[in-house]
């Protein structure tokens, strides 16, 4: 149709990241699916950690997560370039928990720039705790502490509502015996709404909830936890001692993994993202791929591009 | 001459992050110097930050000092790929200081791969006392505590001396009034040996001291704090409030600068690293660059090899 009768775009979404923690390839494996990134064969594509940008009115971003490839995610997206002097469009960070995959990017925002970290008291108070963070100056930056359902007004036209999901405390807090899916500050999904679009982004889930369901019923973008494919992929590889439940995760597939639990729920794109080194819907035309794509999944990559 | 009468290479070394903190362009910056990388200008290369990556034996490598952009290096550096399994070819880590862009890779070293990190107490303590450091997994990563001017022998035919420099403690460490260019655990420098080869790596540098050009006399590289080209070149682009003094480092000119004092000091090869975005140096063909090269220095670049 005509430029001037499409309709106007209500909420941009670029992928910064789309690997789950480490990256893909990751720095120190040659695992199957890593095999394939460091041999730079073409049926794959290297991925950097989990993150997200967002924008309402064009102009003014917000991140959702700030992964530690944040400075390198920046360089390659010029919509998140700064205009002059000291002035980045980047007015505020989302954290959906306290994961080094998520946080440590904050690191890279240093430099007299106003913007605000957005999240649970929880996942603040890590931060807070954690002196290498003091590099962000309060005199710039704010902490915006999140509550369960409760919308914000970010400002620029970006409306969030954080909603707790089943989770588990970030892995460098853990001690003594480890509670798994429980449903609390540790571990957030976020609904974004700008003029009627609705996106859905739960980069880490450990398992189905009826919160998430009707969250995600009827939203315009679906942006989910595709972790792994199947729960024990890495115990089977020998690199770890843990499922996908136990990091936190739910697989893709298996009784209660993703596909099965969001066959029926109408969403308009629905879209795998933070997905691990080991997963082999990173390699098109794999098997497993198609078994996503016949499902109605897209596969985030670094770059990807959405307009609601 | 033919190849098997070559000398041998007894260390060899690849400057993985040439750029001070933040790295170059710097994610809100549109001083002139960053403007020119922004703008893709040809006489600018951009830079991650300060990182060297050396081997005596050719296959075992230790890392001096790991920056934020860690991931990022190791997947353009072939040398540091893994071999197979969970196998990365890195050995250890030296740290300089305690500074962000010195320490936060660390981050990103996590996964069941041993190693060892190697700092003064002060810099160890720091990083034990910052809770997210704990994905760093003790069954695996050995914290190896440094003196001052005690040599260690870091294994796979690598020696190296910590010599304690004219500094000031991490920016995120500061508090009340900040001491500049005391001596003391804060701030190392690393005499790196093997088969008779000499590096000396001073990233960080607030004044010249006599152990410093002791050390340096006679070295066959000398790797040395460049940030920034004049003590107030930040201030007078109305960047930051702070001089380069301020901030730990010594600048290239001036009466106190360090082109001035080394300018009788005999040494191999002298290469200005740890470089800041304000700095003209960066720019090939400017006159800052040429008054570096005409006094015999040579300018880093990510990705640039010595072999000794």
């Amino acid at each position: 149709m005509p430029l001037d009768e499409r309709p106007a775009t209500k909420l941009k979404i670029v992928v910064l990241g789309s690997a789950a923690g480490g990256g893909y390839p990751q720095w120190n494996c040659r695992c199957p699916v890593c095999d394939l990134a460091w041999q730079r064969d073409r049926r794959v594509s290297p991925r950097t950690q989990s993150s997200l940008a967002v924008t309402a009115d064009g102009d003014h971003w917000f991140l959702l997560n700030a992964s530690p490839d944040l400075r390198q995610q920046i360089q390659s997206t010029t919509s998140l370039w700064p205009a002059n002097g000291r002035d980045s469009p980047i007015r505020g960070v989302f954290l959906t928990n306290g994961d080094v995959d998520h946080v440590a990017g904050l690191l890279s925002l240093r430099e007299r720039q106003a913007f605000a970290v957005i999240g649970t008291p929880a996942t603040l108070k890590l931060i807070e705790a954690n002196s290498i963070f003091r590099v962000l100056d309060p005199a710039y930056v704010r902490m915006q502490p999140l509550r369960d359902g409760v919308e914000i007004d970010a400002g620029f036209g970006l409306k969030a509502t954080p909603f707790f999901v089943p989770g588990k405390v970030p892995l460098h807090e853990e001690s003594g015996t480890v509670s798994i899916g429980g449903v609390g500050e540790s571990t957030l999904g976020l609904e974004i709404r700008s003029a009627g679009a609705r996106l859905i982004y739960i980069p880490g889930c450990a398992k189905m909830s009826g919160e998430i369901l009707r969250r995600a019923s009827g939203a315009d973008l679906l942006l989910f936890d595709g972790t792994t494919f199947t729960d024990d992929e890495m115990v089977r590889l020998g690199l770890s001692q843990k499922t996908a439940w136990r990091m936190g995760h739910m697989a893709i597939t298996g009784d209660e993994g993703s596909l099965r639990a969001f066959a029926e729920v109408q969403v308009g794109r629905k879209v795998y993202t933070h997905i691990n080194n080991t997963n082999p819907i990173l390699i098109e035309g794999s098997s497993e791929r198609r078994v996503v794509e016949t499902a109605g999944w897209e596969v985030a990559y670094d770059g990807m591009e959405i307009a609601l």
